[in-house]
């Protein structure tokens, strides 16, 4: 299904090589040597492809699908339509992911050094790299081994890189240590200036911002997200964190290993977040406080406390995801008594 | 009134050529003949400027203008200072913006390929276009007649934009096919990866991005916006929508014809809008949801469950206006009660 | 403890040195010879640095900090740990910003201008300018002495940027008149058209946007934000003011002399706010209103009236923040008593 003029698919596969990369289990009659040519949604798929279902609200897309073969838990075999080949799966998703990245494996561009790129001399940059036109590497940058930085970025002097980072067009990256597999989206900026100063009816007064960015292995950084570098310490962003377009990360804030920080989301100055801490879009949390691990924040949350460990909060200013339904339940009837 | 710096003005016009442009009626004093050399908002026009007046909020800047001639609609006439020719229409600010685009004609750049931008030799660049400096064409990429691209913008491996497009600069398309007449404002990043992956204790896993951004005609994407390709299926922008600045638009939604999202709005996953529909600033619109055509949201709203057609909502999570304006009064007498 | 790759300590520098810049007085146990290399955070201190103590939260970190000295206020002197030598200040954040700009004074890039920027002929470069590479200036642009621009930016046709200024990487600017010392941060867009057109039936029609963006003297401009110009007038930046990053400022906006407008605010157009109006994260501010001298804003509130000089308001839709504290209590207790 997927435009050729972008994605360059691997297959076909057997039914069989499919449930091996994944761990499912073959439904009784689905036949292993069953020839897959390419993924699709169950709305799109056709006899040749294999889907996926797991998210309730397509139960009708699931019972109507065209396709070859399907990822499924269980319990939604019932559903499945007739002669459809069944690959059972606790994690049909997960097992998705994994059937998608052999047909379309994520790579990076082949090594090449741009000759319109602008290169420092006492620029380190690793083998095999990828080095589009138009991007600046500053003085004293270290850049590992199979990176790939694209069109139009500026990595300023000092940066260290580690190996096999994918940096996107457009983007900025100052004052700041990077991990390995580390990929920053098109237009993010890491490193800049955080925004400290005195306010003062003198007018303010600039505190110099001396700290750095220091980024974990396998971190993502989304489109147009700002990370300003830390004050006095760092601004840290542990290992396998997530974070969306267009978000907000203020100077010295501490981000925990494996997080998730949705679209749009602001994180005031010197807070720091525990480990597997999600937060949804758009939600603010106030600077100096403290979310422990495993914390869950819905959308458009305000965040002015500190959150123990594994609480799940909602609203402005936010509570126990529960007491927030009790009050949206009570403020709903104050809006329907009439005026 | 425009500065001679930034714009050229292509009058002066007459009374009745403005009359004409944009179908007003001249009011019985009206001197057809009369020599407008400008345009001016109420507060700054002078005796050769035209101006308009549509917010009754500025009912006192139009008693009290200077200008020569104004657009009005007939119940404000008795407003009017004496002497002021008046061309009476009933929408305003639209024959405003139709005189003050025969003053200031819209105009993209001359024809010219920058010999400081990189053009893969397989692109095909259409006639009459503007290529700005370090700008990055990409293999395989079609760009229609007459299109403007400014400098810095990367267009990635085989995109196509249609006829007179004109892209900003600092933006990044990627995986995308847009129409005629797009235009897309400075850094706004267009096709990337998508924030899809499965959030695991093993670690998050990723599910590849394999769908793309599919754009109509005359759409508009404000500076800074984010629009992510679609995971299995692609981002859809209806013709004629205009996105504002700053804006998150997640993998598979799709947007309808002519609709319109203002400011720092956010909208996740899979969520599809229908036409004409209006979301103000700031607003969350959850995922997987369907918003009918015509639905109006109020800026900072959180949508979280489906809007049928028509509606008008507001708050968060969002009910129907009416309701919102009965909670607010409600809550503001909690408020005041004292504690 | 700044990162020697980054930052350029022009220390040792004695505790009457830095008693003397920034006016502290020194404790009566303060040995005037004692020999300070560098500043540090309270809990990263060491014998040899100068840190500070102003908020309370922190102070367990001044208790136990292993600092030679600090700055603090009067009041909290009883708490300091033995033998670290004190400078007592009023305002110890603001002495410290002082003594931290003597260890670490702001420069800017040596004169240069790339060979690989594009500079129109007619364009005006004061002296000692720095120009980064990929850089484009376009024709008519005057640049005032001294000023830094870095890489992959655009100043376009006409604009005007002051003495001093700095400019940071892929950043946008057009039709736009800086002050001097205005610092515009990477990624930021200025300029650019505002979301002006006539919402019809019929198709939207655009209003021409015909005014400058208008920034006074020791501005800033957040990384990512964005600041339209004026549809008919223009849109005005006082001197001093501070904006974070991925703030939008639509056209005609107003902002008075030392504002500060904190990240992912949205004002809308035609909206006038006074001077030293605070407005924090995340907040709104509908269009055509008036914000008072002196107003403060909390986190994410939703501003829809004009706000008297002075006020300090927050909530969704704001009221006076004494208000919305005593709505937080009533609406908790709604949540807490049960479904």
């Amino acid at each position: 299904m997927a435009d050729i003029r972008f994605y360059q698919n691997t297959g076909p596969y057997t039914l069989q090589d499919l449930a091996a990369i994944c761990g499912a289990t073959p439904g009784p009659q689905a036949n292993p040597n069953l020839i897959i040519i390419d993924v699709a949604p169950l709305h799109k798929a056709e006899k040749g492809h294999i889907s996926f279902f797991h998210n309730p609200k397509y139960l009708d897309h699931f019972k109507e699908t065209k396709a070859g073969a399907c990822l499924v838990s269980e319990e939604y075999v019932k559903y499945a339509p007739k002669g459809m080949a069944l690959l059972l799966s606790p994690k049909p998703y997960r097992a998705y992911g994994q059937v998608a990245s052999l047909f379309y494996p994520s790579s990076k561009r082949d090594p090449n050094i741009s000759p319109h790129a602008s290169i420092h001399s006492t620029a380190k940059i690793g083998k095999n790299c990828y080095i589009g036109p138009f991007t600046v590497i500053e003085a004293h940058v270290t850049i590992g081994d199979g990176c790939e930085i694209k069109s139009n970025t500026t990595i300023e002097a000092g940066v260290e890189l580690g190996s096999e980072c994918s940096i996107d067009t457009n983007v900025t990256i100052s004052h700041a240590i990077l991990g390995k597999r580390v990929v920053v989206k098109a237009g993010a900026r890491i490193g800049q200036k955080g925004f400290g100063f005195q306010m003062d009816e003198e007018g303010h007064l600039d505190i110099p911002q001396l700290g750095r960015v220091i980024i974990g292995d396998d971190v993502e950084v989304g489109s147009n997200t700002c990370i300003d570098r830390g004050s006095e310490s760092d601004t840290i962003i542990g290992c396998g964190t997530r974070i969306d377009n267009l978000v907000q990360i203020a100077h010295n804030v501490h981000i925990g290993e494996n997080s998730v920080i949705v679209a749009q989301t602001g994180i005031a100055g010197s807070t720091h977040l525990g480990r597997f801490v999600v937060v949804a879009g758009q939600v603010g949390i106030a600077g100096h406080l403290s979310i422990g691990d495993g914390v869950r924040i819905a959308a458009q949350s305000g965040i002015m406390r500190d959150i123990e460990k594994g609480e799940v909060v909602a609203g402005y200013p936010s509570v126990p995801v529960r007491e927030w339904h009790r009050q949206n339940i009570a403020i709903k009837k104050l809006g329907q008594k009439g005026s």
